[in-house]
């Protein structure tokens, strides 16, 4: 039968091993933090990109769908889970290699497979003094996956696609291009100059299915020879649209660079406790009674303000950066409550990044928020911020957390709004009043990557275990998202229901005509990952 | 006839004067400076998208090959001349609309039309304190035209395709298409957010064949409360290296912000000299004994070293940007012959902005290095550049210059190259080297725009009226290109004439292959612009 021909034909191109139609596996890979109903056909693990290759050609004779996956760590979007039925999951996790390095020129070039934890490590080894753009995920997710996802980091490359120098794919006809001057075997400035010459075709390959991504330059910035971060707080939320304009006049006129992150109350707590069962039930508490009652009876909540905010400040000495710091805190003081100035000097950012590297436990530090903004702002990867998705279990958050195993329900809403008061107030207000008639908490972070723009990550957590609360969260992310949309917000990255919801209502517009256009020339045979970002 | 009928139809769709077959017009508009063979059949001058849109539509019923031209002022790289013999030229300079501004933001949406002459006196108009990266082209280049050649300004904003955030695009079939947010007509944050949703689309319309950009959102730096301007020279070449990975080191660690320009010699000279051809003359005197006689016998002469640096910086107080000056004089000082910074307060800045809005001459600036410095770096468009143009013609500078009208010979060659010493050294050499062999002198700058590479824009400059130098040119611009290439430097930016000389390589790669696919699927007659860029 043509199936165990298709088997036989990926097995001896990646290797029996390598082929995997398990149950238990594929089970596995099908679950995410949302309702889903897709099945997985099997999985599949090429270990270079001629294999991969390979697999995309197979599955053109086939006419079988088959959808990449990095690391699988694509939590509240989906994770692994195809947006086809029945296709061929394509993990790319034994592609894993750093192919080059330039310390002078601040550059890795990384296949997908490579981690978080994999590149920090690769960095201390080498003694550098480049630093990655740390991300909400977990020590295990993939760069490249996030980047190509254009997802965020922290400090000044936390636009990460920005940042992004060349990038090669396999196209769905099992061809190989590079974007940019990557094209030219021999060119020396492939990982220094992002447009090439000629139209710029690497946006073709993020939020798409035009190819699979197998390796990716990725600039990382050098650690400052001083650093500072000004951490504030906000009780009232009626202040944000005061406190948002200032920050974004600061940011234009360059007394700060772009590099301001906000959290709200649950946010922060999320990360740090879970939902207090034992004093209320969702749905029959309001959330403001349960923040209260965190912020006055658990130590860790006095952490959370109403707003907590976060500005970094690489300067190039002591003085300089005082000079900075001291006109920035005169200008913001009276825009917040709180406001406090942490220095690092770059000798102990090396040796703090040395500790983490050695295993050595327990910084010099001892202020335990001097010392997590320190681990942040210097791109040590950790799992902390995957412990919100463990809000609202009712089981203790385990030493190795994996939300899709422990049917932790989340799914993210993340609008992008102008930098500006009024539309930021807007946008806050939409988001708390929806999720507020639902029986959820909105988490929300608001990451301010340009002058001009700001990024609002909201999410909201559930337990898949409790009957009725994944349809719960399916109402309100359709109905949050409808909103956000009818006040013109739109999200910056859409999860799988989102594709799946708008495949639905049919959308027929130029820009889907004319990415159709290309999908049909590019993949007759529609095998990549039909569906995704609603591309068919 | 057909054509006959083609042309009532363009008529009815523009009007009849903006229908244009008069030979003398089709004559001017058929030059640039270089030989060319191509003929224009037409000219078209739609005035809105729509009667863009209806002229491609009746192209595709006639399948005759358009070309679209902003401002016409693509010197040195083609001018307004099609690839593609006896094409219909549109030009959109009757498209000039700002269509949108926002101040506190920092963007304006433009048309094709609009002049950098007519956004500065936009930008007075409203008092703004935004400015206009300046370009080295002049007062009536388009700025859209120049964005999406990814063209070169000054300043934090000088790679200029960086800072476009939506692009609009009459598709080859007649449809118009947004990137970014765009595509939905009440997104809040199109203007402010490049990406968007789904794959990015606005690097296919920079330097290719795919679509007609009739609106674009650029954004715009603002005044800085206090500006300084490093000024430095060299005199020893072989000095560059040490200077380059100096320069680079300072941009990695934040102490410069990559606002770097170098200009050689033979760059400073030939904007504000003409050749001396009563001592010299091209071809029998080498251009370094040209050098020491224009050094030691003119005025301007003493203006030029061997390289001519610039670093702007923008600080947010007098005292904060004294503290940042004095690290860099200190660093750089070892580094250079001299070195002198220049002080620019915000108020001297927005008057000097409205004396030249008002017409008023004589700044009350009188060190004229320091008046041209202050009015490059704060947006004012100048006809300056274009004088390099003029370097070698035998008429002395005309009071309204036209490269293409006086058969002014030039042509760039710009290739990128790793912000490391070896590299731009070794690619120097190149230049010189070649450039020498020739009757030519190789007028030279260096664009440091991020923090990894350079752009080297070179050119040489001729006499088209002088037999044989036209030959020569072309010579020398195929030798150069060539070595550089071997070399592994790859031009930014092509010009006409190398996309046929590749035309003729008959290029076939996998990159080609997937624009061509590309191509084939949203142009299937082949319309729009056939072979720039080599898409077919």
């Amino acid at each position: 039968m043509s199936e165990e021909k298709l088997i036989n034909a990926l097995k001896s191109t990646v290797g029996e091993e390598n082929v995997i139609a398990d149950k238990s596996y594929l089970a596995a890979a099908e679950a995410t933090n949302y309702r889903t109903n897709q099945k997985i056909a099997l999985v599949v693990k090429p270990g270079t990109t001629e294999e991969l290759q390979a697999c995309v050609r197979i599955a053109n004779e086939y006419k079988v769908p088959v959808y990449p996956s990095s690391r699988g760590c694509n939590w509240g979007y989906g994770s692994r889970v195809p947006v086809a039925d029945n296709s061929i999951l394509i993990e790319l996790s034994r592609m894993n290699r750093i192919t080059d390095y330039n310390e002078q020129l601040g550059y890795v070039t990384l296949e997908p497979g490579v981690t978080f934890q994999q590149l920090f490590e690769f960095l201390r080894e080498q003694k550098s003094e480049l630093i990655l753009s740390a991300t909400g995920g977990s020590t295990g997710s993939s760069l490249v996956g996030n980047a190509i996802e254009r997802g965020i980091g922290t400090g000044l490359y936390a636009d990460r696609f920005s940042t992004v120098c060349g990038v090669e794919a396999v196209l769905p006809n099992g061809e190989l291009v590079a974007s940019g001057f990557g094209r030219y075997g021999n060119h020396t400035a492939t990982h220094v100059y992002r447009w090439g010459s000629g139209p710029a075709i690497d946006g073709l390959f993020s939020q798409s299915n035009f190819g699979i991504v197998t390796k990716l330059t990725q600039w990382l910035m050098k650690l400052p020879e001083y650093f500072q971060l000004v951490a504030y707080r906000l009780k009232d939320n009626n202040r944000l649209p005061a406190l948002i304009d200032k920050l974004q006049d600061m940011s234009m006129s360059g007394l700060v660079r772009p590099t301001i992150t906000m959290y709200n109350d649950f946010r922060v707590l999320s990360t740090v406790i879970q939902y207090p069962f034992h004093a209320f039930t969702p749905g029959k508490s309001h959330p403001n009674e349960v923040l209260d009652y965190i912020k006055t009876n658990t130590p860790l909540g006095a952490l959370a303000s109403t707003w907590n905010g976060e500005i970094s400040i690489r300067s190039v000495s002591q003085e300089h950066g005082k000079v900075q710091a001291s006109i920035i805190e005169q200008e913001l003081r009276p825009y917040v409550d709180e406001l406090f100035v942490v220095e690092i000097s770059k000798e102990e950012m090396m040796e703090t990044l040395d500790n983490h590297y050695k295993g050595v436990t327990g910084d010099r530090e001892t202020d335990a928020l001097r010392s997590y903004l320190l681990r942040k702002y210097i791109g040590i990867p950790e799992n902390t911020p995957i412990k919100q998705t463990y809000w609202r279990k009712r089981m203790p958050i385990p030493e190795q957390m994996n939300p899709d195993r422990d049917r932790c329900g989340m799914i993210w809403m993340s609008p992008i709004v102008p930098f500006a008061g009024k539309d930021i107030a807007k946008a806050i207000e939409i988001i708390n009043s929806v999720v507020y008639k639902y029986p959820f908490e909105p988490a929300i972070s608001l990451q301010c990557m340009t002058e001009r723009a700001i990024n609002i990550i909201g999410s909201i957590n559930w337990d898949r275990d409790v009957p009725g609360e994944d349809e719960q969260a399916e109402k309100c992310y359709a109905e949050l998202n409808a909103t956000l949309k009818a006040n013109g917000f739109f999200p910056y990255r859409d999860t799988t229901m989102g594709m799946q919801m708008k495949a639905e209502e049919g959308i027929d517009d130029p820009y889907i005509r004319f990415l159709s256009d290309i999908k049909h020339a590019i993949d007759p045979n529609n095998i990549l990952a039909p569906g995704r970002y609603n591309i068919i």
